[in-house]
């Protein structure tokens, strides 16, 4: 488990990603600001408010034993003095194939010095838009 | 259509629940910011970018002709000096029927003294957690 700060959101979401990825449940939490206010919806889940519900929902997606691969494309960000917002398609790879892309509205705050994960809005790109990728990168 | 200035993050939200319900395309787009950077991304659906994707989901969604009465909860709010993060919990009518409830993320920018959208991500609320709150109102 890392026990540092991160200096900018853009380290926030690499140990996000880093945690997410390595299904590691401490690493992932020490990336979420500890308030009753944040909030994680996972793709159609329900919406997960406050560090235990948050903490919860990651176990549970932990625990399934699927390890993820993500690769991050078309990034929008929007950043203000305190807050960072960035938009991301996540393209989820199992074994190396690719399984979905996930549409994530990903915020960060800057709380004394450092940047925490604050909200994580997931949703499934539309089934149609994975096909046609897919056939792109067959053809 | 209003041409008002929204001098609040509230007062663009109001705008644009306002503009839902009455399926009014000129009024939701002027609620938004005109950016390439802008997204919205309806219940399952993909990410729409800039003014002109943007424009043209809302007018499929209003073309529908559904007329939605929302009721919104479970407001959570978090704003800087441009940014202000709003997330409601949409319980969505149609005749008076409770139809779902949608999980929405919208955020607004403060541009030359009035507040404009610059993303609404909208997904689902779990069917079982519809069905729970419908047990719930009936019994």
């Amino acid at each position: 488990m890392s026990k540092s700060i991160y200096a900018t959101p853009e380290e926030a979401e690499a140990a996000f990603y880093r945690a997410f990825e390595s299904t590691d449940l401490e690493a992932m939490m020490h990336v979420w600001y500890r308030d009753e206010a944040i909030v994680c919806i996972h793709p159609g889940g329900p919406r997960l408010e406050g560090p235990e519900e948050v903490r919860s929902g990651w176990k549970a997606v932990f625990d399934s034993g699927q390890r993820l691969r993500f690769s991050l494309r078309d990034q929008i960000r929007t950043r203000d003095a305190l807050l960072s917002i960035h938009l991301v398609k996540e393209y989820v790879h199992v074994s190396g194939v690719l399984r979905g892309v996930v549409l994530a509205t990903n915020v960060y705050q800057q709380v004394g010095g450092g940047w925490y994960m604050i909200l994580h809005h997931a949703s499934p790109e539309p089934v149609s838009e994975v096909e046609r990728l897919e056939s792109e990168a067959v053809h």
